[in-house]
């Protein structure tokens, strides 16, 4: 594959990112059309999930799609959903030549789309940034797969990883820019989620709180096995505003539940819980693709976060820096991890750093 | 000042960096010599502090130095010292124009080197690249305007800041190139610091241990109130190796001082000591500015992170991270600092980041 190949595919990539957080269940995919090295179309995946990226490129290009090489970030569609296939939608737009940077892991797909391209005679070429397209995808792939979201674990902290004084005070230890960063990487998800001692010391509205975005509202959900957030909590009281969930063990009164379920908030008790009583990692995630959910951003605090990496299940680690010292009479950004030895600590590699006004932004992935 | 001034005087500050951590007490000088835009002549601070960068630079000119222009990242001295003054020797030498980074804040100096320049016919600029000459001799400047030498805390930890598992396990949290990396830092300072607990549960010989780099040996300073390092340590078996400065509390019997003396490590008692019994920042300071000491760097333990963070006495902060999670169960970085209010906390400004394999390493400086 060519130069131009990867440009097109960048391009492709760049649109189907702009798809995160909006698409679930579905994947966020981008396609480009390029005839005689000429964009005609371009397209990604909508709010929703549909149209997909290709009928929205097909679409734009109208005729000039006729002959045209298509760069699709993901593997067309072959099973009548909701619309007809997008397979059979670029083989009867003429689409001559197909590049395609990963193979669709949904059973329902799984390389049958590109079969039914080269049957039509166009010629497919696949695996072009695969990694960088699997990596934007990471959220339906483990959906489909592993039966669980991808999980982003957020930590705002001073340089020795304090996320409060002793007393408390925490607004603000990052900056604006660092804090703004924070709802756009909200918007980018599916669900947020935070514990209910986090939930009761901050405050948390866990919204998209940026010009343009608030349309974007994530799932909220609340880790809360006692039931302590009160109705006159904003994550209740406003419940109606926003899909709002707690996850809790079971055994609460029907009447305790339902003083939530008046304000519009959904309490679901999961039977999988640990012995400090809090439901298991792995059965909120569970939970939660039983939701739809693809993309969870956990925002803390210590003990969620310590119970997810304990776990092994943080794909994906953002960690804002101040560049504050608090020191050890500080409130910790993850409790007790009980490690036997250093080599069975959870390791990330570093992906990106990035300086947001006075802070930092680390982005680290996990390591295999 | 024309772009190649610049280009000049950054060789010059090149030059300089080098001589850092083998100059003290005298500054780190760089000394470019260009004539007819050919650099004729390089010359930088030797170690131990003689000769100075432009009697190299004019050295090594030769008679090419008469009409030179001579960059220099530190005002010529004035002063009969052990050797003349370095502004008669440019004036001997017939330099034209002398481009000078930052003035001399040494008593004996503070623009006398300039005016004599001046008052021979010699072109004289100031002040290029003045700031980045001004914090490459930090150290000088505080240890001639502040009685106290510049202080780097290095902290090597896991992202949420832990120096070891609960067990004490810390061998290895960061990898082979940033353990380097610290070496190469040692050779930079005149003194490395360490608490006594830190010693005992290290053993760390703080020696560089770099090809090339063997015969740097930074004074090696144990805060030890307790004297509490046994003969056996190897900072004390092989104190003849190496200076090795044991700072305590009054009251020690001549007896037990004495014991570390037979080793050839001298042991100091400073009356300003803390609540907790040990020498305060302050008074550690003072006393090795009068050992001529312009650069330390603080190697921990917590206690002693904590005691410098505290008296607002940390200029630069070096850390050092991997990508590991070790969680609260881990020791920390920095022990408590008591702080009121978080607009308290000792406040750092991101001076550079850069990867060394899976390691961080962020250089932070303090926020005046």
């Amino acid at each position: 594959m060519s130069s131009s190949d990867q440009l097109h595919m960048r391009a492709a990539l760049a649109l189907a990112r702009r798809g995160l957080g909006t698409t679930a269940p579905n994947p966020a995919v981008g396609c480009v059309l390029v005839r005689e090295g000429r964009v005609v179309g371009r397209g990604w995946t909508q709010p929703g999930g549909r149209p997909h990226a290709e009928t929205e490129a097909l679409r734009r290009a109208g005729a000039e799609a006729a002959g045209a090489t298509a760069y699709v970030t993901l593997e067309p569609c072959a099973h009548h959903g909701t619309t007809p296939p997008c397979s059979d939608a670029l083989i009867a737009a003429g689409i001559r030549r197909c590049v395609v940077a990963c193979i669709d892991p949904d059973r329902r797909v799984q390389g049958s789309g590109l079969r039914r391209l080269r049957d039509a005679g166009i010629s497919v070429d696949t695996g072009l940034l695969q990694a960088e397209a699997e990596a934007l995808n990471r959220g339906f792939i483990l959906n489909r797969t592993a039966t669980r979201p991808l999980v982003t674990l957020k930590l705002a902290t001073s340089l020795d990883g304090r996320i409060a004084l002793a007393s408390g005070e925490s607004r603000w230890i990052t900056g604006p820019a660092a804090r703004q960063r924070a709802h756009l990487l909200r918007a980018a998800h599916d669900a947020v989620l935070v514990g209910s001692g986090t939930a009761l010391a901050d405050n948390p509205r866990l919204d998209v709180r940026l010009p343009g975005l608030a349309a974007r509202k994530p799932l909220r959900v609340v880790l809360d096995a006692g039931l302590r957030l009160p109705g006159s909590h904003d994550l209740i009281a406003r419940g109606w505003e926003h899909n709002t969930l707690i996850l809790t063990r079971p055994g609460h009164t029907e009447a305790r539940r339902s003083s939530y379920h008046a304000r519009g908030v959904e309490v679901t008790a999961l039977a999988d819980c640990g012995p400090d009583g809090r439901p298991t990692p792995k059965a909120v995630l569970a939970e939660l693709v039983r939701r739809e959910v693809t993309r969870l951003m956990v925002e803390g605090g210590a003990g969620a976060a310590a119970a997810f990496l304990k776990a092994g299940l943080v794909d994906h680690l953002v960690w804002f820096r101040a560049g504050k010292v608090i020191g050890s009479d500080g409130r910790e950004a993850v409790e007790a991890l009980d490690l036997a030895t250093l080599a069975k600590a959870p390791q990330f590699e570093l992906e990106s750093v990035e300086r947001l006004d006075g802070d930092l932004l680390e982005s680290w992935v996990r390591k295999e």
